[in-house]
């Protein structure tokens, strides 16, 4: 690594890099709780040409380049574990075109998905995939992420139809086309989508939208206990009813929520369901599920047809993260994900429940569990090692119950710092042709290093 | 190549290897016009074990290795480009698994969509990507193959969740997990899938099922232009009514499926629609749908209720190929496939059946239009080499007019040999990476080699 020889030929950057310490600290420290070094410098490109240029700097040098989004990873994604640069989109975060028939929208990888709907509502389109955390769209295709309406729209998987992307060497390619489909080749769009930043930079974005549902219902419902309502999500994907979400919410989490929303909440696991379609649609589908939650055990099930009781509804779902923090006061969260076939989805979440209560630590579990996906936010005393110790057994168990289970270490969070040591035991010798991969496209190993390949 | 030591070494297998002319030359031709020398060898291996000691031995001796399915691919996918081993995957087709409650069924690689779905019946799951033909399982994930019924319920990329796979060298990997989803490092079951057997062998595929729907509705409209009847598609998809299918036949395809069932049709471009749900869903849905066609000119719009009425439509679209064979007695057919945004369905279809209608061959067209996606089935005089040109330069212009448009070469029929020449225009410099990761995985490019990558 020849820092200096880089940093003068960066110097083109003018003031949009930086140094300074400050600007490096901000960006070694994500939502997560995984710490690491801070980067040496900070540089905020504005266009694709100009991130070709740092990239053949960077690799002319040996300096490791590593994306920043908005920094709402849970695994460490976006620090610069071994330092070097870290190029911070947000200056590129605008919508380059809409293409309204298509029903597609090219954008840079800066923008958050809130700015992005934002800009999308006169259209009556939206882009539908939402973690929760205001990320970027960049950062969210580099996690494949998902969120509470995977289950109808799909994840980034889905929802992303093309990229430009700059390699290691300052190559631009583009990969995919504003047609629906295509089988012209490997899928460069899919493997890219979850890469972590790993194998090039994204500096451009062609992403499905979706048209605002005409209809909208919501409901939730009370359960006497886990099983009953893990079993009506499962009854409920089965009947093939079709869902935009359905989350659950145990004890613990659901305590924590009317504590900080101010409702009252029957002290029992909870789902939230929504329904998407046309108004006899979304109807007739509320009324199936309410069949089938009644089966199930659901007592207090209350619809929400008017937008402002819908809105209380996933506000209190979109709070749970700091009703959750707030439920122990001066506590750090560590939040963890896994992903089990819908069938073992009772057997994972029961055991995740027991295991946390066993442990000295509290951790409130709630989840999208239509996709089998669910997260335990596991509450620790800063500065105490013992109480993170007793987190990170947690974690490392639920990660290996999802294996046995014949589930996955990480439904959306991805893999980042936080879970490289479980690759392993979920992937055996494939992860070495995930390490292959990375090599073929970036031989010195400078993209984001510290993540998700073998080291 | 080390044939005879490679053969010596193969007669593990018995009776399961052949060297007859018959059996080689057999695996020499495929439903396409493309045309290959015989492999050297034809394998039927019975289990992974056997398909990774076979990949040991042919790896040892620098033998190519191509894998068959069921022989109906239409770019040449299947064909020993550079002869070696064909490894026919036909006894290799057994229903490993089902899993209802996870709708999942794990398979090997040489049972064909319509075995799977026989073998199914009694689930009321079934597997929903048809693409006419009656494909291998293998095969289909192989070319990522997609059909009428990719609209509502995805292509190949969306419906195989995971892979058993033996990589040039012997080992044996597994992709994906049971999990509905997942985020844990590169998704290496989206990479396989539509890489042509390029990468390795698969032996074991983990499929998506879907519950049968509960009721179904159909119906065939005639529209008196090209423009009326694709303009429709896009005004239907735009609504986001929830089509099962939309496909397209113009004039000639409407007349020679006409001929062929003895049924009377208006001489005029039709389209035939297709609507899964609940009872007052498909109602509601064909309600509108019909709304929507009669704004854009439908004539003689006819609903399909009843399962015999429904059975009698899609029996003659999946007839469209033998039937528009026999509009050209004696002829032989080159189908090709092109896709395109859906705002450019009209141009691009008009501009090709203009393109047709002024060349010396004629060539309906029909296609999955709900995807953007369509065929020209150019009719040809065997051995007539002017004939043959003209359908190249049809099928050539088809693959520049899908890209100027924003649109990619094929939707569905993959690259194999037939359009290796198109890949640089559509990839520019992302076709040398698809190289670098086959350079990586398949280092003495033995794996189905002269399809896909930069030879």
């Amino acid at each position: 690594m020849r820092l200096d020889l880089a940093l003068s030929e960066l110097a083109f950057l003018g003031n949009r890099l930086s140094t300074a310490r400050a600007v490096c600290d901000q960006h070694s420290q994500s939502e997560s709780h995984i710490r690491s070094r801070s980067p040496d410098a900070v540089a905020y490109p504005e266009t694709t040409a100009e991130v070709a240029q740092i990239a053949r700097i960077c690799t002319r040098h040996g300096i490791p380049m590593t994306g920043w989004g908005a920094g709402t990873s849970l695994e460490g994604h976006a620090l610069a574990a071994h330092g070097g640069l870290t190029l911070d989109f947000s200056r590129m975060n605008a919508v380059l075109a809409v293409y309204p028939e298509d029903m597609l929208a090219v954008v840079q990888p800066g923008i958050t998905r809130e700015a992005l709907n934002a800009d999308l509502r006169a259209t009556g389109l939206f882009f539908p995939v939402d973690p929760g955390a205001n990320a970027s769209l960049g950062g969210m295709a580099m996690t494949r992420a998902s969120g509470t309406t995977a289950l109808r729209y799909g994840t980034m998987r889905h929802n992303v139809l093309g990229l430009e992307v700059v390699l290691a060497n300052g190559q631009i390619i583009r990969t995919g086309s504003c047609a629906p489909k295509s089988s012209a080749g490997y899928d460069l769009t899919a493997l890219l989508v979850g890469s972590e930043g790993t194998l090039g930079l994204v500096t451009e974005l062609t992403l499905r939208l979706h048209g605002q549902p005409e209809a909208v219902s919501a409901a939730i419902c009370a359960f006497p206990d886990i099983a009953g309502a893990v079993d009506c999500v499962t009854a409920t994907i089965q009947m093939g009813l079709p869902l935009a979400r359905i989350e659950f919410l145990d004890t613990e989490a659901v305590a924590a929520c009317a504590a900080w929303s101010g409702q009252t909440l029957p002290p029992t696991p909870h789902l939230l369901v929504e329904f998407h379609g046309s108004p006899h649609g979304v109807a007739e589908q509320a009324e199936r599920f309410g069949d089938i939650a009644r089966t199930h055990g659901c007592r207090g099930f209350q619809w929400a047809k008017a937008q402002e009781d819908r809105a209380r509804l996933w506000k209190m779902r979109h709070q749970a993260y700091p009703a959750i923090l707030a439920s122990r006061p001066g506590s750090t969260a560590i939040v963890t994900d896994v992903c089990v076939p819908i069938s073992a989805l009772a057997e994972a979440v029961e055991e995740t429940r027991a295991d946390i209560a066993g442990s000295p630590i509290p951790g409130p579990i709630l989840g999208h569990v239509g996709d089998g996906n669910f997260h335990a936010i596991l509450l620790v005393r800063p500065d105490d090692p013992a109480e993170a110790a007793a987190a990170k057994h947690l974690a490392d168990r639920m990660a290996d119950r999802a294996l046995r289970l014949g589930g996955t270490i990480t439904g959306e969070h991805g893999i980042g710092m936080g879970k490289l040591g479980h690759m392993p035991a979920e992937h055996g010798p494939a992860w070495a042709v995930m390490g292959a991969i990375k090599q073929a496209l970036d031989p010195q190993g400078l993209l984001n290093p510290g993540k998700l390949v073998p080291q």
